[in-house]
């Protein structure tokens, strides 16, 4: 399952990097949750054919992302979009919510979100 | 310049994705500014040799940035992150700073605050 969530995300971020053909057949295999055996069929060549050139997209969108770190960049900032997003709630009546406990100060909580918007935009 | 500009973004970006050899002269021409006969002398290679090279990485680079758009999106994302910048901007007494005119409004700004960021997330 964790494989293949990761397949997905690295497809996500370099999938345009891989031909046409590759592009289809990794997409059957990943997105669309099909048989070695449904591909083969799907597209006239043979099960192991399919099984080596999913390996060998593996491998491709791994190099990318081993030189260009985009989906674990995109895990970062994901991350401090989530902090923001907490620190922008506001309650039903229209006050900053407490988070863990401690009573809101604007000041802070602004500098908070100016420092978080900093360090995403060195993330990419 | 605006030419300069561009290639050390793409530089930037995708840099990885080309071979040392190729980064190692296009930075001397793209980031360290060197002439292509100083290149040239450094790498024991012909003018013309430089010439094509950098060319050739420029169209690499290119291809990326047609496929990936990380240049582009990284100066969507720069704008909002300016914008968060903007709106989180607090005066001496600790209040929010007016923005062209109008009164801050807190649920307002932390709205803005946070689709900002939820559209910062969907560029990447």
């Amino acid at each position: 399952m964790e494989k293949i969530f990761e397949q997905v995300l690295l497809y996500d971020f370099y999938g345009e990097l891989l031909t046409p053909h590759q592009r289809n057949i990794y997409e059957d295999a990943v997105c669309n949750d099909m048989s070695l055996g449904e591909i083969a069929k799907e597209h006239g060549i043979s099960r192991q054919g399919v099984h080596d050139l999913i390996k060998r997209c593996d491998k491709i969108l791994q190099d990318y992302e081993s030189k260009l770190h985009l989906v674990a960049r995109f895990g970062t900032v994901r991350e401090k979009i989530g902090e923001i997003e907490q620190l922008t709630r506001l309650n039903q009546t229209g006050q900053m919510e407490t988070i863990s406990g401690e009573e809101p100060k604007l000041q802070e909580r602004m500098e908070r979100i100016r420092s978080l918007s900093r360090e995403i935009l060195k993330e990419l």
